[in-house]
């Protein structure tokens, strides 16, 4: 299995999982994207992959025959898993913990279907239903203490199979950059009085000119400190602390409006690679009054370099002012 | 002129500078590394970058003629630079500072090299005697407070050129992940009475498993909470908070160990890239009995994806155990 260490430099966690180290494309990413004989995630192809953990039918209700529309299996590959108890060890230099947690796929489609842009709103909906129902589920396990949701989708962006799919992985510890964010937005709440997403928000719509889209309930646009080009958040405009809570309504209004953006961001250039991930309050928190869940993309326009692996600090040479402009501009792929 | 933002919830910088994305091969990274119609570091095409800031002859003294051993020159497209005194800006939610500092090349030979471990000793060890000379003259500056050196070599690993060469930005803050380090050490410095690097290479040396090469001053092991495959550091054994204090006989012992880091880590597979980093103590502070300078090499055989992005936390599918002794019986390339 598994196991966590604790980098003592960078208080970063990572997951030491030479388990990973046997998916097909290991090492190969350069050379493109892994195409297996037959793709697992393909209606029809069920066995070549572990037992379903759930799957939707056409209305949403839970499906056990061939007729699902979107699947969650653990994945084959999982980073964490397995452990009875969480054990951890530490000296004065060294922590680690077993490397207890969840892993699971989200299979988008029961087509061979490359990218969620192109799913019609009911399956896109569905998919971020998923996402819902996983983590709810997730979180009852009281050994878990935070699920992250993720998409990675082009080889550029570490992706290893082309059947539209996202990711989540559950672990005991809540990750370093959600600590982060929870503790600065709280120390704000403490100076301020307000969320500092909600306050973000107020300027971005007074600004404008880092909007990306808006609907009745999100709006998306490009992070003032963007730290890659054309990188856009995505927030629902009142204040909630956790993507569960989302309603039915809400989710369907979200999955049209995050398709619009990702066929955009799939429009910059001819072979689009991009990463998304949801940021939402840990599993055993109340709602938050200073934590505002949203969804964060970028594609994987340039490479990080020795300077943002030195500094930790980001170059980014497409403003976020002219990455809105072009974004506004762009017609959706897909 | 480019402008630092400060993200205000990870508090990184991030540097806009869209300058930079005038480089050629800007955006077409996936398609391969770009090739000008001649390499503007080659002997011979000196007028192809701006004037250089210092070249060094075949004695190590400066030269400025033609026959140049190493040379640095201002980056073409720098990511900082040009402005004459530095006006922070801030309300509550965003902060900005222009973005002054300097943005240099080392060209690592006048002959088209591709890799750092095919120069001979002394025109390693000259290599890094720029490093340390550029360090301390760009330190005399009042307005910049630290300097990162990098190297970026192969496509991969964000290079847009590939005649041997290294980079030096130089930044009126000093680095997010430097901050980190210097106030962790330091934590560590107050309860443990000690160094945590000098901690950290006893215990290194003592268990053994993670040792990569030793030379009489400098210790090479992939760390215990390695973030990517086979990343190495290399240590100084003597307690030292400053590159720029190496002595020319340690330097060329430095130089000499790394070049066989950089050829093992070549040899993992046949088309290598990778990226190096020295961290070092800001330029304004006294020896620091809590810091330790070292260099950190990782090869680029994985991307960053989904889950590192959001989680800011890392998965290695190779045990930092069993990347040592990997490199341990590894014939360097080159």
């Amino acid at each position: 299995m598994s196991e966590f260490r604790k980098d003592p430099l960078s208080d970063r966690w990572v997951i030491i999982a030479p388990n990973r180290a046997n998916r097909p494309e290991q090492f190969e990413a350069e050379a493109g994207q892994y195409v297996p004989e037959r793709c697992p995630f393909c209606a029809g192809h069920e066995a070549d992959t572990p037992p379903e953990v759930v799957a939707y039918g056409t209305n949403g209700t839970p499906s056990t025959g061939d007729d699902w529309r979107v699947r969650v299996v653990p994945n084959l590959y999982p980073a964490v898993g397995g452990a009875e108890s969480p054990l951890a060890e530490s000296d004065a230099l060294y922590q680690t913990r077993p490397g207890v947690g969840a892993h699971e796929v989200i299979v988008e489609s029961p087509d061979h279907v490359i990218s969620f842009s192109q799913l019609d709103d009911g399956q896109a909906a569905l998919v971020l239903r998923a996402y819902r129902d996983r983590l709810i589920e997730l979180g009852k396990d009281r050994r878990l203490a935070y699920g992250q949701i993720f998409k990675n989708s082009g080889a550029a962006a570490g992706a290893s199979l082309e059947h539209a799919h996202s990711q989540l992985i559950a672990t005991a510890v809540v990750p370093t950059q959600v600590q982060h964010e929870l503790a600065k937005s709280q120390s704000f709440h403490e100076q301020q009085g307000r969320c500092v997403f909600c306050v973000m928000l107020e300027e971005e719509l007074a600004e404008g000119t880092r909007i990306v889209a808006e609907s009745p309930q999100f709006v998306a646009f490009c992070p003032f400190a963007s730290q890659f080009p054309y990188e856009t958040w995505i927030l629902p405009r009142q204040h909630s602390s956790r993507f569960e809570s989302t309603e039915p309504g809400q989710l369907a209004e979200f999955a049209a409006l995050l398709k619009g953006i990702v066929g955009r961001v799939e429009s910059l250039r001819s072979d689009p690679a991009f990463n998304y991930l949801i940021h939402t309050a840990p599993f055993d928190t109340p709602p938050l009054s200073h934590y505002h869940w949203h969804l964060e993309i970028s594609p994987r326009l340039t490479k990080t370099a020795g300077f943002e692996w030195g500094a930790g600090d980001y170059i980014n040479t497409v403003a976020p002012e002219q990455a809105a402009r072009k974004l506004r501009i762009t017609s959706p792929q897909g």
